[in-house]
């Protein structure tokens, strides 16, 4: 294994002991310089940096080069399960270019979120990879300003001359929707996720086309302002209060449908047997849950990995031309949809 | 919200738009050294700071004071669903003290953990919480050796004198052995964690202590090699290939424990019918899953939150006592546990 030097040792030390001057030192462990060295002295050094357990100071070559094979990866919320999987997409791919993902949760105001970013550019990172990106984002304004190398991954923005890794977020709900009019149900509803993100935004509208082309009246919409079980637990509650015919329900996502599955037991509703769900993401577990879930799959370690490819490729080629790529959905049938039961229940 | 300066702007330019020379500008903007300029220079330094965008160069800093405001946190797996509630426990205690978590995913071989905690340290964090640690582990011999100020969290190591916030691990697995007996279980199995980890090897002990104070004969182990759902499903079917007759298993994770429930489901057998399932940890869903698992609840925010207190106290004052917290489980009763089906079955 590699070995770890010690951060006490310094130049100073080694080109003593080598018996060469600093700057000698600091050109033979430079493999861009080390050509202007004769090949005796370059072993000699090594073999010194190596005995003495010299680490060259990396942060101060950061500041030279800007360059320090560490990514920042920003998330909104490390709890909820969709993300772990991207970001083990986004790390085999940056490791086997030889670098290493920081992720910061910046979740929460924007004040916060800023107090992030600001930290993650001042360790240097060459680039960052954005899952908490709004529609219209400030930092994604503030990383066009700095000429920061970045990449949103799972959530869009509107502006469409930037680099993202996205589903497509429309599909997704249109197969929801498809699937239950194939099994017979005519009164879904939708609980949207927060409007201001692309995923809740388009998933929304996706929802809304397929409703028409499929020829049956506007589903009841809510609308949650968070992606979380507890939302979903309330968003569902409020459904059934405007619409108490709903036999279906399509969830933004996984943690709402989860939300739908506490709120329809409150209420004393079976799942598949009154009412559908169907959620969106297939996080880990949601075969495991009761009833399994019906839920449309992103292909989470694919979407970080091409995250990490096209960042990594700004990253070599800053003026390259923004890449946008839109992954495929599928959706995964269990046991949370079913036949709408007879109608005089 | 917090303005986030341009990058692009340099002291000298400061200096030059508010008249002051380069050192009056560094000397105005540091909290520490403000007093030594007139009020009116230094509000004049500041507004002009403001409206050019200027951020003072904070890694330059960080090498001057060693002091960075940001916290480095390594994982082992990103993906097992124990870790982001601990995450977020670390965040909200650093959040409160004006620091930022930066994680990284140290999982894999020795060496690639120590390409990531090379860069933690390159990235100049205060200190460490690490959650990867083996019970004799390098990384940790490491930051002794080079002074890092660390935190142990989750998984502790053999040595005595290091800070490290843990649960009652052996406690667990009593607490989980004294249920079955109380349902009337005698043949109880141990799926046991890696055993170079102190969380399998004290779950583990406690398992083997606990069956001896109720006076069976000790149970049937199997040591799964990491803590997977792919791991606890060939561990449990080797455990049934050795003792046919067990009626309850006791796993050393909830991960391992819905291996058993995919084990299970392969051989025919329904779970708590035929075999009582109690998992470790109580990660997110575990009341979701079909039959809701009974497990034992470990403080998640809680132990994250502690290991960010004990850090910040050993980066203010370095020659601190190491300082060890354990806390208390509790078994959590749902459906994966039941009394053994009647002897003649």
């Amino acid at each position: 294994m590699r070995d770890i030097p010690s951060k006490n040792v310094t130049i100073t030390q080694v080109a003593l002991k080598a018996g060469v001057d600093r700057s000698t030192v600091s050109r033979a462990l430079d493999p861009k310089k080390r050509a202007l060295i004769s090949d005796a002295v370059v072993k000699r050094v090594e073999a010194t940096a190596q005995a003495l357990g010299y680490r060259p100071n990396q942060l101060a070559a950061a500041l030279r080069t800007r360059r320090s094979g560490a990514v920042g990866v920003l998330l909104p919320d490390i709890t909820n399960p969709v993300f772990p999987p991207i970001v083990k997409g986004i790390e085999e791919t940056l490791r086997a270019a030889g670098c290493v993902a920081l992720v910061a949760n910046a979740d929460g105001d924007a004040a916060s979120q800023a107090e992030v970013f600001e930290q993650m550019l001042a360790r240097r990172v060459d680039g960052l990879i954005i899952a908490t990106a709004a529609r219209d984002d400030l930092l994604v304004a503030r990383c066009i300003e700095q000429r920061v190398p970045f990449v949103l991954v799972n959530r869009g923005a509107d502006a469409r001359e930037l680099s993202m890794v996205v589903n497509d977020d429309r599909l997704g709900t249109q197969l929801a929707v498809q699937h239950l009019v194939s099994l017979g149900h005519r009164h879904i509803a939708h609980l949207a996720g927060p409007q201001n993100l692309s995923t809740g935004f388009v998933r929304r509208a996706g929802f809304v086309a397929a409703m028409r082309e499929a020829g049956l009246p506007a589903g009841s919409i809510v609308n949650c302002t968070g992606y979380s079980r507890e939302a979903g637990k309330s968003g569902c509650e409020k459904l059934f209060a405007k619409a108490p015919d709903i036999t279906a329900i399509v969830a933004s996502n996984d943690l709402l449908a989860l939300g739908c599955y506490d709120a329809l037991q409150g209420m004393n509703l079976s799942c598949p047997r009154d009412v559908s769900v169907i959620g969106h993401n297939d996080m880990p577990l949601m075969d495991m849950v009761s009833p399994p879930m019906t839920t449309v799959r992103i292909q989470h370690r694919e979407m970080g990995a091409q995250a990490a490819r096209v960042l990594l490729e700004h990253i070599a080629s800053p003026d390259r031309a923004p890449e946008s790529v839109v992954l495929q959905p599928t959706i995964i049938l269990r046991g949370s949809t079913a036949q709408p039961r007879q109608a005089g229940k």
